[in-house]
C-alpha cells in the first residue's frame, strides 16, 4: 500500500463515520422520540469526538508528505484532505472546543431572547461568539484577513472583497427593482384550504419530476426543510401548511435541487473527499436554480395550476397566468426566510456587510441593532417594527456561522449564470417545461456540474459549467425582466 | 479523576456508539432506501472498527488494575467491564476476523440454499463455520468446556450441563403434552380480512396497554419483529398480515417486553455497562411472559376480543372463550417460528442438543440432517418433508450464534417462575387484565426485576424478583394446566 492508499482508506472510514453523523441528525428532526433528546446529544458527542479525534490525526500529516496522486482526481482528492487537515491544525483545539461551548449555549439564549424582544439579553452572548470567531478567523488567516478565512470555509476560494464588489453592483438595482414592484401592486393569491393528503402526494411528484432518487432517497415531514446525506442515501424533509401549499411545493423543490447535487456526483466519488457539493453557494446553485428559475418559470408554474386544480379543484385563481402571477407575488416582509425572489439578496447583502464589519472590528456589537434598522430602512423602504424581525431573526450568528450569509446570493448568483447558459444551450426547454417534463434542465445541470462533486473549485465549477466567468449580471437582468414584466414595469 | 472515573467516562462513550451501531441497524430495517444497501455496510464496518478498537483499548486494561469501585454498582460496573474485556481479549483479532467473515458470508449462503433446498450445497459452509466457533469457544474456555463459554457469551453463568439438565426433565412432559393435544383436535379460527390501518390502531393501543413509553420510543413496520436500543431511545417493529392479526398483535406485545424491560432500567444506569438487561434469556423472560402468560391469558384476551369485535365487527368467533381458544390454538407444523406455546420449546431443545454435540465434536456436520429429521420425528412425530422445513429453517448458526437457542426456553422458564411469583403476590390480577389493565402485572416485574439492568447475574436477578431458585417446573405446571383446560384432556 502506498502512502496515499492509505491516506484514502483511512479518509473514505471517517467520511462514512461522516455520513452515521450527519443520518442521526436526520432521524433526531424527523422520528426521533422526543424524550431521547438528551441520550441522543451525548451520541453526536461521541460520535464528534471520534471524528474530531481522525480529523486532526497527525498521521495524516505523514501521509500527506509523502502521498502521490495517481491521477487529476487524486490530486483534488490531496487538496481537499490537506485543506481540512490544515484548517483543523490552525485552530487550537482549546479554541474549538470554546467555540463549540458558546455556541452551543448561545442558540437557547438568542431562542429565549428572540421569544421575549430581549435585545440586552442577547448581545452579551453575540459578544462572545464574535470574539470568539475572530480570533478563529486569526487563526485561520495566519496573517490574512480573518473574515476571507471564515468564507473561505464555506467557499473556498472566494474573498469578502470579491463578494462586497459584486454585491454593491446588485444592491441598487435590487433596491429599485423592490421599490417599483412594490408601487405596482399586489397579484391575487391563492384561497382555499389544501389537504396534507393532497399536498403530499403532489409534493412527491414534483420530487420525481425534478429527477430525485427514490431508490437513493426518502421524503419526511420535518419542521424545517432540510436535505442530508451523500452518495447513496440523500433523504429530504418538506412541510405543509394546509392555507399555503406553495409553502411545502416550493421547500420540496428547493431540497431536491440539494439533494439531486448529491446524488449526481459520480458514483466513484462516493465516500472520498471529492464526494460532495463544491460549497455552500454552488450547492444553493442547485435548489434555487430548481426551486425559482425553473420550478417558479411561467411555463413550469403552467403545468403546476394544472395539476393543482385536478387535485384540489378550484382555488379562486382562474388560469395559468393568474397562478403564475400568484407564484411570484412580491410582499413586502421583515423576514428574510419569508423572502421572495426581488427581497431575498437585500437581505442576504445586508447581513454580509453587518458580519464583516463585526470581524474585521469595524462595528461594535453594541451598534449593530441600530446599524441594521437603519439599513432596513436604507434598503426595504420601512422601518423594523421589533427585534425578532430585525436583528433576532436569524440564528446563524448564534451558532458562530460568519461567512455563511453570503453563500446564499452567490448560490442566486450562480443560478443566474447556470440557467442563462442552460437556456442558450437547450433548444425548447419551456415547452418541454409547459408539460411537466424538466428532465432536459436537470440532465444539463447533472453532466455540466453536478457530476463533477468538489473536483473542481467552486467558481471553476461553475464557469466551465457555462463556458463563461460568473458575475452577477444574468441573475439582475433575469430579476428585472420578470417581475418587470409580470408587473408591468 | 481516579482509574474507576477515567474508565467509567471511556466506557461511557462507548456505549453511546454502541447505541448509534444499533440506531444504524433501525434505520436499515425499517427506513433505509433500497440503494443505500451497499453504502450502509461501509458505514456499518466503519463503526464497528472504532467499536473494535475502543473494546480492545489497552488502557483498559491498565484502568482495571487499579479502580476501586465505590460501591456495589460500580462493583457490577467492573464486573461488566472485566467480563467483556477478558473476552475480546483471549480471542485473537485474525479469529475475529475470520469469523466475521466467513459468517457474513454465511448468511447468502444460507439463504440461497434455503430457497433451493440446497443442503450439500450449505454444508461446507456450515462446517467452516462450526470450526471457527469451536476454535473460538476452545480460546474462550482456556481449557474449559467451549461450549460452555459460547453459551456464557449470551447468559453469563449458565453452562451447558445445567441447562442439558433443565431440558431433559422438560422434554418428556412437553412430548406428552403435545402428543396429548393434538389427538384433541382444533378449535375454530379467525376468519375475515382485517385492515392493516385498524390493526395498527389496535397494536397501538396494546403497547400502550402493556406500559410502553411512547415518549421515548417508537413503532414502524419491519418484515421481523424486533426491539432496538437501551435507555431513552428504545424503539419496536411489527408487521401486519391482514388475514392473520394475531401475528401483528402478539409479535407487538412481545417486543414491548423487550423494549418494557430495556425502558425499565434505573435512569442512572443509562449508557453505562450495566445499562441493559442481564441476558438473552431474561430478555426472553420479558417478552414471553408479556407475550404469552399474560397477552394469551383468559382474562386478557376477555379484554382483548371485546376491542376486537369493536374494531373489525364480526370474525366469525361467537364469544370470550371461543376467542381464547383460538389465541392459543395449538398445531403440529415444522417451523420454530410459526411455533404455538406447547411446540416451541421442542424446538429449542432440538437445536440445543444439536448444536452442543457439533461444538462438542460429537456430532459430525455431514450427520446433521439426520440427526434433525431422527430427533424432529421422535419429538414432533412426524417426518421432515423438506430441508427449508428442517435443518435449513434458521439463521442462526449461518450467524455463528451459537448458544444463543437454549435461552429462548430459559426464557420461557423464567417466565413460567416470574408469573407464579407475580400471581402469588399481586391479588385480583385477573379481574384488571379483563379490564385491559395489565399495569399491576408490568409494574411488579419493573420493580422485581426490569429496573436492576444487569446488575445482577441473570440467574440471580430472575430469583431475587421470584422469592426462589428457578426451575423448570411452574413453566410446565403453567403449560399443562392451561392447555389441558383447553382441550379437555
Amino acid at each position: 500500500m502506498s502512502a496515499y492508499d492509505d491516506l484514502m482508506a483511512f479518509q473514505r472510514q471517517t467520511e462514512a463515520l461522516g455520513q452515521v453523523a450527519g443520518r442521526l441528525g436526520w432521524d433526531q428532526e424527523t422520528v426521533m422520540p422526543e424524550g431521547a433528546a438528551g441520550q441522543r446529544a451525548e451520541e453526536i458527542g461521541a460520535l464528534e469526538s471520534v471524528l474530531h479525534a481522525r480529523r486532526t490525526d497527525p498521521r495524516i500529516a505523514d501521509w500527506l508528505a509523502t502521498a502521490m496522486a495517481p491521477d487529476a482526481v487524486g490530486e483534488a482528492q490531496l487538496r481537499q484532505i490537506r485543506r481540512s487537515y490544515a484548517r483543523t491544525s490552525k485552530v487550537p483545539a482549546r479554541l474549538a472546543e470554546e467555540i463549540a461551548r458558546v455556541t452551543s449555549l448561545a442558540q437557547g439564549i438568542w431562542a429565549a431572547a428572540r421569544a421575549k424582544e430581549d435585545v440586552a439579553g442577547y448581545l452579551p452572548t453575540l459578544r462572545q461568539v464574535v470574539d470568539l470567531k475572530r480570533e478563529e478567523g486569526a487563526a485561520l488567516a495566519v496573517g490574512g484577513d480573518p473574515y476571507d478565512a471564515l468564507v473561505d470555509d464555506y467557499e473556498p476560494g472566494m474573498t469578502g472583497a470579491a463578494i462586497a464588489a459584486m454585491f454593491d453592483a446588485m444592491r441598487p438595482r435590487l433596491v429599485a427593482l423592490r421599490s417599483a414592484v412594490l408601487a405596482a401592486g399586489a397579484p391575487k393569491g391563492l384561497v382555499g384550504r389544501f389537504e396534507t393528503e393532497g399536498q403530499m402526494a403532489l409534493t412527491r411528484e414534483l420530487a420525481t419530476v425534478f429527477g430525485y432518487d427514490w431508490n437513493r432517497g426518502r421524503i419526511d415531514l420535518a419542521v424545517h426543510p432540510f436535505s442530508s446525506g451523500s452518495g447513496h442515501d440523500v433523504r429530504i424533509t418538506t412541510r405543509v401548511n394546509e392555507v399555503d401549499p406553495f409553502n411545502c411545493f416550493y421547500s420540496t423543490i428547493h431540497e431536491v435541487g440539494h439533494a439531486a447535487y448529491e446524488q449526481g456526483i459520480k458514483a466513484d466519488y462516493a465516500l472520498t473527499p471529492i464526494g460532495q457539493g463544491a460549497s455552500m453557494g454552488v450547492h444553493e446553485s442547485q435548489s434555487r436554480s430548481y426551486e425559482n428559475q425553473l420550478g417558479r418559470s411561467r411555463a413550469f408554474t403552467g403545468w403546476l395550476f394544472g395539476r393543482m386544480s385536478e387535485v384540489f379543484g378550484d382555488f379562486g385563481i382562474g388560469d395559468a397566468e393568474g397562478f403564475y402571477r400568484a407564484v411570484n407575488r412580491v410582499h413586502a416582509g421583515y423576514i428574510r426566510t419569508e423572502a421572495d425572489e426581488v427581497h431575498y439578496n437585500l437581505h442576504v447583502m445586508m447581513r454580509f456587510d453587518l458580519e464583516r464589519a463585526l470581524i474585521k472590528g469595524e462595528l461594535d456589537v453594541g451598534d449593530l441593532e441600530s446599524a441594521w434598522n437603519d439599513r432596513f430602512r436604507a434598503d426595504f423602504g420601512v422601518a423594523v417594527d421589533r427585534p425578532s424581525n430585525g436583528i433576532l431573526q436569524d440564528v446563524h450568528w448564534s451558532h458562530g456561522l460568519f461567512g455563511y450569509f453570503p453563500t446564499y446570493t452567490l448560490g442566486n448568483v450562480y443560478a443566474g449564470c447556470l440557467v442563462k447558459a442552460l437556456r442558450s444551450d437547450v433548444a425548447g426547454l419551456d415547452v418541454k417545461m409547459a408539460q411537466g417534463d424538466v428532465s432536459a434542465a436537470t440532465g444539463w445541470l447533472r453532466d455540466r456540474l453536478q457530476r463533477h462533486g468538489s473536483l473542481y473549485l467552486p467558481r471553476e465549477v461553475v464557469a466551465k459549467a457555462c463556458g463563461f466567468e460568473p458575475s452577477e449580471g444574468p441573475l439582475l437582468d433575469y430579476l428585472e425582466a420578470k417581475f418587470g414584466d409580470i408587473y408591468g414595469l
